[in-house]
């Protein structure tokens, strides 16, 4: 058997998360059943368990990968850039309604909930530097601590996250994002 | 058969919500069994569907139940502080992670969202109703409309709900509330 280059393999993995993505999105997490994840990705659990140990492990993938995008945003134009971008094409982010469905899971399975937490650390590592930078450059304001302003950030994040996920509408949201903007913002 | 006084009834009532708001908690919106409802009230399901048409019926009472206090401490005290009390006592809010598994059921079960939406625009309205006042009084900010800012506590209200329910912890979010409090009052 020929050795299956770095490329073949990184294609595979694409197939395989961008199928499970869709089908996460359109059958929610529990409803994402092995046999649909076959469909929609169009390939046998054997080759998808080949690459990811199990549904968590497909789940927990494709939230890394959703995790380095938003980190990379984060770093160079910062969290508020990240969910204005959220409210440019909410459709892209149908997939969030399954963040909501493991809140439960994320309570009660430890294991889970570590590799979860350690995915959205860099997510709140990227703000955390792009925040520093801003208040050395005089951008942000410094009578509140930079941990305070991070969380802070990360709550309306939350916020809108939830909003996308229960299809309510967020035309009204881009007014709430500049004042959210407004208030980390150096007053002078 | 005696005539059943509104006393007994609303009793009744109050047992069914109590059992099934621990039901709901325990074992989130789908693992709420009608058996487990019964279980969990000490009362049979006919005892039970009495009172409420069906699961759906028994879990908008219970979300119109929190509205209507939500709503009251809203009006006479804001929603800032709708969410300081949800920070005090996070574990009376478990049962918030069942409103996170039904954003799905929301995206698509159209006669449950407009229930659904009915319930909240009570907390909405009663919001503006005290931004009004405060504004009138100067102590709210003058420069951003009053529906910017109600949408804008609104979403971390989601913010924190996604947060209590999911079990991450909220110690820390105190910093916030007051950044989040100061972002909404009039500068002067």
């Amino acid at each position: 058997m020929p050795k299956v280059s770095d490329d073949r393999l990184a294609a595979r993995r694409r197939e395989i998360l961008d199928g499970a993505r869709h089908c996460f999105a359109e059958f929610g997490y529990d409803g994402a059943t092995v046999k649909r994840i076959e469909e929609s990705t169009g390939l046998s659990r054997g080759a998808i368990f080949h690459h990811y140990r199990d549904k968590e492990g497909l789940f927990l993938a494709l939230a890394q990968e959703d995790a380095e995008r938003m980190a990379d945003v984060a770093a160079e134009q910062g969290l508020v850039q990240v969910m204005r971008d959220m409210l440019a094409r909410p459709q892209d982010f149908n997939w969030l309604g399954t963040r909501l469905e493991i809140a439960r899971k994320l309570r009660t399975d430890t294991s889970f909930r570590s590799a979860w937490l350690a995915r959205s650390a860099d997510v709140e590592k990227a703000t955390l530097r792009r925040l520093e930078e801003g208040r050395e450059a005089g951008r942000l304001r410094d009578d509140v601590p930079i941990e305070v302003l991070v969380k802070y950030l990360d709550l309306v994040l939350d916020g809108l996250i939830t909003r996308i996920a229960s299809g309510r509408p967020t035309d009204d949201l881009h007014a709430v994002l500049d004042l959210v903007e407004e208030s980390v913002r150096s007053k002078r």
